[in-house]
């Protein structure tokens, strides 16, 4: 089958799962699970869950690429709180203090269609469900608490919430390359950290071991946006979904300002082979380099 | 010395402590650092933590008041997370798309002094960095991760965040009686449950009087409530230090709508006897019956 399709019904087969874990809306407070549950089921590819799956089969490494109903039970409250803390992020990024966006994948917004009050009160519902919902991890303790607190670390003030806010402050104003850095390893990158730590966590993987897959994350991360940055400049309106060319027309400082585009383009190639070195180093997972690459040239 | 004194120390000590747990106000997302402590440190009386604390003294039950050092690092971060929830919702409650509230305890809210994007942000980073507080205690895995589940419930979509969200949701309706004792147990209550089942949790306590404590905590929280709209009613402006009569200016329903002044006082007296009661079967510790006496009488 080709990777696509496999990634499709992986996402999809996410999706399904994360049902489960949504609240019953229902009771005095119905708003909030309505606008909460709207904000989750409009996902996308579900990729965070997705690579705490895929880190925990690499870490896990016994050949099979398949995981229990034991294994799911331990495993997937920590994927849905991952997704959980991720729709948080993008109902409060569309919020009209923040980007001001009504759409979001083409349908209304969180709060364009829950209200202003509600669309606030939904991200913050989500962010702290996300906490209940890890806590029903059957995980032993010790591998549950380190996995609340990888989350907690990666999407708070020294993770996401720390790259959303210098992008805020920044908005309209050129960053440095330091500062542009920052913002790419934090808003994006940190989630995707805490993605594939908390899978080796769970799989009983070494200190040693957590940290690779935390250095292999953030070289993603980086890949992903500076591919970002190329794709803008140099792929076609169709090929990428979605209008090219914005960054020169908004004027906005991105890695190819500082490095220009070859440069530019051996860094996505760097940061590529160092993840999938790392992951290699590591255990042999083919699907998930074959995902990282598809990921990296937007082909997922 | 006088209780009131006493109160005023502790509270004091709370805040002093707290500062450890604070970030440090630096590196590029050092805004966001600044908007959350700002919030933090403007703080009350810091009672949820005061009673987690009473609770964890209650229910150790070791003759002695105080907590020895290894003894604050299991439950200090745990009242400090309790502490930061609470501030959260507090710096999104003032919000323009909220109550629009541009004061708090007489200082600029936070939004006010940060601006709209930052006060959201700066609920967010509180709401987070919370979880990342708690994962600090050194109690053992097992009561942190209780806690951490408990303070996650507690403040959330089955907690706090329901009570707010109805309270939102019938801003310049009238509430029935259900909906009314629904906002007083949610909104305000379960923090309240919270702090006592944390304090109870850390000492060993067993599921019972864990749930006994919950009780009391909710009986404490209600007549917290109805004695708050019964002081709007009977005390001058200069006793309860706000102004007075805005219940009815505003036409507000509150438990007076319902049950009128007289059932209203046996209620506040009946929900703390049964507070009180509860608290005896546990244990022996007079401090904590004077402080929910002149909690609900405002003396404190």
């Amino acid at each position: 089958m080709e990777l696509k399709t496999i990634l499709k019904e992986r996402s999809a087969a996410i999706s399904r799962e994360l049902e489960k874990y949504l609240p019953e809306e229902k009771g005095f407070q119905q708003i909030i699970f309505e606008a909460g549950n709207y904000s989750v089921r409009n996902g996308g590819k579900r990729l965070r869950p997705l690579l705490t799956e895929c880190a925990y089969i690499l870490c896990r490494n016994n050949g099979s690429q398949e995981l229990s109903d034991a294994e799911m039970k331990a495993v997937f409250p920590i994927m849905a709180a991952m997704e959980m803390i991720h729709s948080s992020s993008l109902v409060h990024d569309d919020l009209p203090c923040m980007d001001n966006d009504t759409l979001r994948r083409g349908v209304p917004s969180t709060w364009a269609k829950f209200g202003e009050d509600f669309g606030t009160l939904a991200g913050d519902a989500l962010m702290i469900y996300a906490f209940e919902t890890a806590s029903k991890s059957t995980a032993d303790a010790d591998k549950k608490l380190k996995c609340i607190e990888i989350l907690a670390k990666k999407s708070g003030v020294y993770g996401m919430i720390g790259g959303q806010t210098l992008d805020v402050q920044l908005a309209g104003k050129a960053p440095s390359r330091e500062q542009l850095e920052f913002i790419y390893k934090h808003k994006t990158g940190a989630l995707i950290e805490a993605s594939f730590m908390m899978g080796a966590v769970l799989a009983g993987a070494d200190d040693s071991t957590v940290a690779a897959l935390e250095e292999a994350a953030d070289a993603i991360g980086m890949a992903f946006q500076i591919q970002d940055d190329i794709l803008d400049v140099t792929s076609t309106a169709e090929e990428l979904g979605k209008p090219i060319g914005s960054d020169e027309a908004n004027n906005k400082i991105t890695w190819l300002s500082f490095y220009g585009l070859e440069q530019s383009k051996k860094d996505v190639v760097a940061y590529t082979d160092k993840a999938v070195e790392i992951i290699k180093g590591i255990g042999d997972y083919e699907f998930l380099n074959e995902l990282l690459i598809s990921l990296i040239d937007r082909k997922f």
